[in-house]
């Protein structure tokens, strides 16, 4: 059903456009899977180069999208996603390079034993096959994800926003050439031109071309997902990351820590949302919020407020809890015990990172194993949860759902496994 | 929607009362996330001994069960799948003692490494939390998942059939007292008692509670939760298995693969369903297609049907290349290459498993390279594809879709992965 209620329509047109281009991803990844790492790279470092060499066409296609956004009021944080200059392609056609340079994962042997009956059984990684992104106006993430999937051996499947698509179509038309100049299939790139809601959920139901389905969106692109997609989808969904301040703490790394968590770069999704602090040390720590937080909004419940220095903070809603701020704004609360803070976290989390600052065994332990989370972390800051900080050269997006990635995802989570049996004639008994 | 192409209405009753479960469930995860090994088995060998001790009330139960199909003209299949007695309740009960005895998957550490700025990060392996099973009339499911979601932490999250409603709730009922007795929470196992199409769909769209949905059931469960599930699911889907004889083949092991292939158990998903035949021993290979696959209803296309001793075999139509019989009937085609088998399996295969016979190692490379299913199988029968073979144990289904879990899945399938992060105060730049 569409938001309002009503059951979607599709237009015939639009199903079977898009149903054509999914055709063509899949026999492009068909290919793909097979290719060779050297073959991969050599398409990668060609993209590359032709991305830059093309940087007049590129801008001037991007400078009709900034002009349509301009000329309809768009507010300037999403103008300046949007808009590409020579450095930004540098960026783009650097980010591809990069991607070249990163071991490939296809073809790791995962697993591999003997049964008592003589078969050899080896579990293989493999490339997914087609790789749908559905993504909203920056025009770099044309490029950095059709290189992640190019990589792994997956097509790319990519369906981005209306305030984007004369960049896109841009970008794509030069990675598909440059893919071809090399001898690969220009269709390991597909871009979906359309960009009416019709073709996203249309696409969205494309279960006979699209292996995964990877959103890079808000609430909005979710809760449609969740509603309309009957392929098999990867959540990367909000993050609201808590810093928990133990009794045992270092008072003064926590203070590094929650400044860092939540001021270093507040518009993500591994920046912290929640402070939690230990009752013990609470007046201790809270008594120089102002230095820690300089020009972060507090709110807090009725007795932590009575903690806080005067006027530095709100009464919280019971809503602020559960919120994404993605500003400078803070919800801070005294708890009673390490359980407390744990029950917290389990009522309030999205299961994306949580941190603990103590100095105490037990209460380290006890909080990476109790705290359900993509990632819990001891003495570090939440912010340090991405693919880069963790070593995997690049990533796709953040998952916050259990099934088959959750944390950051870089190759290796573009890769499925296929089990290969090798017997000399067995049959079953 | 409905099939019926309305948007589905669901009471507030069922909803509230299917979520209430659903927050049972949850909050039983949370302890089990955490539950020794030595634990969980001994809850597992008190179940074993209480469901041979209640014999009598569960077969009491079934009965209940067994007449209302009987009177509703169930089919004798049906029935027979339904029906317990004691050595059937034996066999669960041996079912729980096997899993109690596999190795405990939670806490393996997958991964682990450390940063340059000095953070030691861990992949460690963590129940999913709540997995929720939609499956048919067979009682017997209600104990063999139960034991695996326990022995790998889970909180299991049931909803059988209406028409086995009586039997499941009486060996529910018996499992939960086995597990309060030793300790751990009854709510290790919650039944969902309502079986109305309403419940189902209520029961898809928890995603508060419910981190994995795996159906056992048909292409009508499947298409339901296609289209209403919200929470993340696992497809345990059709296998439509092909049995490649290359032009290499020792024809008379190929003999042996195909006929076991087909005809040992012709109901189940890894039977083999179509047979490819390379033209240059087609003749040969065909010749004996009676003694091979004695009983076995053949279609072929029109030049097959020409090699094809007279009268053995009819036309098929272009339907049966994609069709699961699940009965002895098989699809034979020759084919003019490799090539012409890997493209036949691209277009018709349903992605579980694949198998060549072939003394050639450059097609056994090809084939388990090129074809892209769940398992591929060099000179063994495709019958082999399941968790038991696999040495796996036990296995609680064979996912079809490359998402988290592919092909047999055993207790590892049951779980995901945290990230724990372990620092000395350090903050990102």
């Amino acid at each position: 059903m569409a938001s309002d209620g009503q059951p979607v329509t599709l237009t015939a047109v639009t199903v079977s456009t898009i149903a054509d281009l999914g055709v063509r991803a899949k026999a492009a990844s068909r290919l793909l899977a097979t290719t060779s790492t050297a073959d991969k790279d050599r398409a990668l470092l060609a993209a590359a180069d032709a991305l830059v060499a093309s940087t007049d066409v590129i801008l001037a296609a991007n400078a009709v999208d900034v002009e349509r956004a301009e000329a309809g009021g768009v507010s300037s944080t999403v103008i300046d996603r949007l808009r590409l200059d020579a450095g930004r392609v540098q960026a783009m056609a650097g980010g591809l390079r990069q991607v070249a340079a990163l071991p490939d994962p296809v073809g790791e042997v995962l697993d591999g034993w003997v049964r008592p009956n003589g078969l050899r059984i080896t579990r293989v990684r493999v490339p997914l096959g087609v790789v749908a992104i559905i993504y909203e106006n920056r025009p770099n993430v044309t490029s950095d994800a059709a290189a992640l999937c190019l990589k792994s051996g997956n097509a790319a499947f990519l369906r981005g926003s209306s305030g984007a698509i004369t960049s896109n179509t841009a970008i794509a038309g030069v990675l598909r050439e440059a893919y071809q100049s090399v001898g690969l299939p220009a269709d390991a790139l597909v871009l979906v031109e359309e960009t009416s809601h019709d073709a996203a959920v249309a696409f969205m139901r494309l279960r006979d071309s699209i292996d995964v389905l990877i959103p890079r969106g808000g609430p909005s692109l979710i809760a449609s997902i969740l509603e309309h997609a009957t392929v098999p989808y990867v959540i990367d969904g909000d993050g609201n990351c808590h810093v928990y301040v133990d009794e045992s703490a270092d008072l003064e790394m926590a203070a590094r820590i929650v400044t860092n968590a939540k001021t270093q770069r507040p518009s993500v999704c591994n920046a912290a949302e929640t402070l939690l602090v230990h009752k013990a040390v609470a007046q201790a720590f809270l008594a120089d919020v102002d230095t820690m937080l300089p020009g972060v909004e507090l709110v807090a419940d009725p007795p932590t407020l009575g903690m806080l220095p005067a006027g530095s903070a709100s009464e919280a809603t019971e809503d602020d809890w559960s919120r994404e701020f993605l500003d400078l704004k803070m919800a801070v609360k005294v708890v009673g015990s390490l359980d407390d803070a744990i029950d917290h976290i389990a009522r309030h989390g999205s299961g994306h990172s949580e941190a603990i600052v103590t100095s105490s065994l037990d209460a380290a332990d006890r909080f990476t194993r109790e705290v359900d989370a993509a990632a819990v972390l001891v003495n570090a800051s939440t912010r340090f949860v991405d693919g880069e900080e963790f070593g995997f050269g690049a990533e796709i997006g953040i998952s916050t759902q259990k099934l088959h990635a959750r944390g950051p995802m870089g190759l290796r989570e573009l890769t499925t496994a296929k089990y290969v049996v090798r017997g000399e004639g067995q049959t079953r008994g």
